[in-house]
């Protein structure tokens, strides 16, 4: 069995690698080739800290794995991550449990690639700017898949906490520097998304962070925030007033999602709004961007179909590469 | 995360420690303390080949663990093992995953316990013979559990194979030679069992391994082999001869192990015949061996909670005695 820490992960694998694999994720879920049970899951008795386990298997891509991930809210009091995650890859020809990836991190590569698969099929060809609200532990994965994706001049980056989006913005800086776009931190999200063509939203907010009439006819926004049903970080207006929705999952997205289970249930919009998956616009079932005056706006909860395509491409590259340590 | 091999585990942790907890495992189960959700389970299309993922909790433990077992019938042609599995320890108070352990090795050592809580509660306080039928990959746990548990003077062990019993009885001569028992092969599984104090059946046969008629009054008989509803390992003339029946899990025997669901189905006995759990033994809510001329039969298809308790305080010798490797 192979251990594959972040460090070894980003050693062989890429945010690039990542969007092919969660490109290839949309796209045989849709189609309905990947086998997802109900994920199981436990709940301590304080109501707060539970326990999930969610396997995938997808015959066709020859890909099994089981992704465990532990959410306990309180930690941050204690200064430890939230959310504690591996993930295990299967080998489907023998069963056997070929290696265990760092969770957290897979998660945070293959939730950038969705933005990223997103605006490789519905942004503007021409992109001259980007907002990214939120940098929080899912910021940097996002703002890469954008920066590779669009190519844009300046990012802005808010936060509630500026101080923070200023640090940030300053690490960003440097760790992307190949991608010679100018990152920096602006007091408000309104300010960030002013003329922006690309906007992405990653933030727990249970009130919309940005006012939408500040977004621009053509802009493409991914709001990756929302995957419970009271988090409503995207203005329920954005919503009536885009021109198209994209999903990820659209069973995900209605059981979990505020951003659209709210405006949904307050009448504001109906089903017949969503566009559909993005899975069935890569398979060219579904028409993406028509023009550059259109607002799209893609949702993403997270399935776990990206995180089997993922662990299985990670661990491809691992054992050409030679990257990892081996324990039996 | 603390990597912990067979070898690791082998260092830190006994037989007698696994039976201890598998000891609590079975008590606390049977008090309705251990949470165990459904077991997902994904078939490959071949109908044969299954990914299983089996989370489980015990929060009167401080306990929670998650076993994938993955089950590939046909390995066994291209020379793999059948089963390949993991478990991975969680800490409780914090989400994190804090070991990886290899489950086969957990799964031998808390089958092979529960065979040692069994006897520990069932046997006869003189044991001298004891038989031991199959010697495939659960074998050496069963036997050292009866070793430890009965110390018979002589133990004899059979397999439709006779060279691999032969060579089986050797090497387990020299592994327990502690023990001070003779462990020889045998050709039949009924010379074996005759005048056997202590009897495990370990097979996965459809068809009985020995004839009732030569166990003898007071002996305690493992059933351990049968965990599928088609496999019968233990004739049904010693399931309505036995004066008591226990068993790990009385839901899941009834649903998994054919040595009580086929005479049930052919109404040679009723559910009425079974005693009961064991762990209500353990709690002292139900009795166990009154007397040397019972004959008393144990059966156990294996429950979640053993490998959580067993994984749990595997995870505290290897961290007490700095065993294992870290990677993070």
């Amino acid at each position: 069995m192979l251990i594959l820490t972040k460090n070894d992960i980003e050693m062989c694998y890429s945010i690039e690698d990542c969007i092919s694999a969660v490109q290839d994720a949309f796209e045989y879920f849709s189609a309905g080739k990947v086998d997802v049970p109900l994920r199981t899951q436990i709940v301590k008795s304080n109501g707060k800290d539970s326990f999930l386990c969610m396997p995938a298997f997808c015959e066709a891509y020859n890909a099994a794995c089981v992704k465990v991930l532990n959410m306990f809210p309180e930690n941050i009091n204690k200064g430890r991550p939230s959310i504690n995650a591996q993930v295990l890859n299967i080998d489907t020809q023998t069963g056997e449990i070929n290696a265990i990836l760092d969770g957290n991190y897979v998660t945070q590569l293959r939730t950038g690639a969705a933005s990223g698969v997103a605006l490789k099929y519905l942004a503007k060809k021409d992109c001259h700017k980007g907002a990214l609200i939120g940098t929080g532990g899912q910021a940097a994965t996002q703002l890469e898949a954008m920066l590779l994706m669009c190519k844009p001049a300046l990012v802005q980056v808010s936060d509630l906490d500026f101080t923070r989006a200023t640090r940030f913005a300053q690490e960003m800086q440097q760790k992307f520097a190949k991608y010679q776009t100018k990152i920096m931190a602006v007091e408000s999200a309104n300010t960030a998304i002013k003329d922006a063509d690309v906007i992405i939203s990653v933030t727990p907010s249970t009130t919309p962070v940005y006012d939408a009439s500040y977004i621009k006819a053509g802009a493409t926004i991914c709001g990756v925030g929302s995957y419970q049903p009271q988090m409503e970080e995207t203005p329920a207006e954005l919503v009536t007033r885009a021109d198209k929705i994209y999903l990820d999952s659209q069973a995900a997205v209605l059981a979990e999602s505020g951003d659209l289970i709210i405006p949904l249930n307050k009448g504001l919009i109906s089903q017949a709004k969503l566009t559909g998956e993005i899975g069935r616009v890569i398979s060219g079932e579904l028409v993406g961007r028509e023009n550059d005056q259109e607002v799209i706006f893609f949702e993403t909860v997270g399935i776990a179909a990206q995180d089997l395509m993922t662990a299985k491409t990670i661990y491809q590259k691992a054992v050409e590469q030679k990257i990892g340590s081996k324990q039996n």
